[in-house]
């Protein structure tokens, strides 16, 4: 099994993330997105869509989208719920977290670490989308400890990788304080590794 | 069952195409979202998100995320595909539905059909991406008749509800032969009904 991978990307890390909860080993194909590998026409044969993470199984096959991948691999595991509902659950989160927290907190987060000057403008509308897609996911925490099911699932693993790094796009976490409580309990977990103290390749 | 809904919205129209092929009936609850009918308390507490759709079920229970909604609905049926790779392959479509072509095709048409004067200016980012998308499409469609399976799922539900009004946002659907001969075999359904003539409530 093989991952495309960029270190800093919050998407690779779910899979690294889940990777090591299942104690799998995999090769690692690390890709600079800063320097067009992800453009190049040998890699957009691989993945038209030219983003990481790319998962390549052992007999060719490939899987692309980091939340399509965390189901992939979380089949007959305790990282996929057990209950249709719940399984429904975590999809649910899972499309709330490209569709609302990503596109608002990663860039933000990239235009930042980046220090992008061409973008700072997208600042002003990204952090209030940030800050409300925290807001929803505060709630939700008021009243449970995970996001589909009693323990974590792949809902929660797609939502910590780029909450726990919102810091970085200028969001103050200590303002959510059930949000804090739940990343201490996602870093908890026996078998967690860290994203990458190294942002660049 | 309640469907929480908006009739020109792709999004919702996917979910009562689904319904449709599997006949099922259900209550349609009808808010505007210019009216900001999805953004009262009362609402938003049903969905914290402030969306539609909305699925309600009788138990009380509910659904959001459209194509969370898809997938809760098409379990056991032939909509869901059968195989665990091919559900894979569902879910990494829709997750590109919702990552790269809502985002710039639903939004151009939004623009475009309501006239909004202060947003014209990101047709300029959101033509090409949404060229690019359809691009994406096209390709994969030129050695397969559907996304995921040998036949249509819930990844060609997802992605037929924006790709056959691209139209209204600007695009060109007859530049994309592939993209044209599906929407054909999507529309031929015996169950298959229209977006609706209505853009307006």
């Amino acid at each position: 099994m093989k991952l495309y991978d960029y270190l800093p990307s919050g998407n690779s890390y779910k899979v690294r993330l889940l990777l090591s909860y299942l104690g799998l080993s995999y090769e690692h194909v690390l890709l600079d997105i800063h320097k067009g590998e992800t453009q190049t026409e040998d890699y957009k044969f691989k993945n038209p869509v030219g983003q990481i993470p790319l998962l390549e199984l052992a007999d060719g096959r490939r899987v692309a989208e980091s939340n399509a991948i965390l189901f992939f691999l979380a089949k007959d595991t305790p990282y996929w719920p057990a209950t249709h509902f719940e399984q429904t659950k975590a999809l649910q989160w899972m499309f709330f977290e490209q569709y609302k927290h990503e596109p608002s907190i990663a860039v933000a987060r990239f235009i930042r670490m980046y220090a992008m000057d061409t973008r700072v403008g997208e600042l002003q509308s990204l952090m209030p989308r940030g800050e409300a897609a925290l807001g929803v996911m505060e709630a939700h925490l008021a009243t449970n400890f995970y996001f589909a099911s009693t323990g974590p699932s792949v809902a929660d693993i797609s939502l910590y990788a780029y909450t726990h790094v919102a810091g970085d796009g200028g969001f103050e976490l200590s303002d959510y304080p059930n949000i804090m409580a739940w990343l201490d309990r996602m870093s908890d977990h026996p078998r967690h590794i860290r994203i990458t103290d190294t942002p660049m390749l």
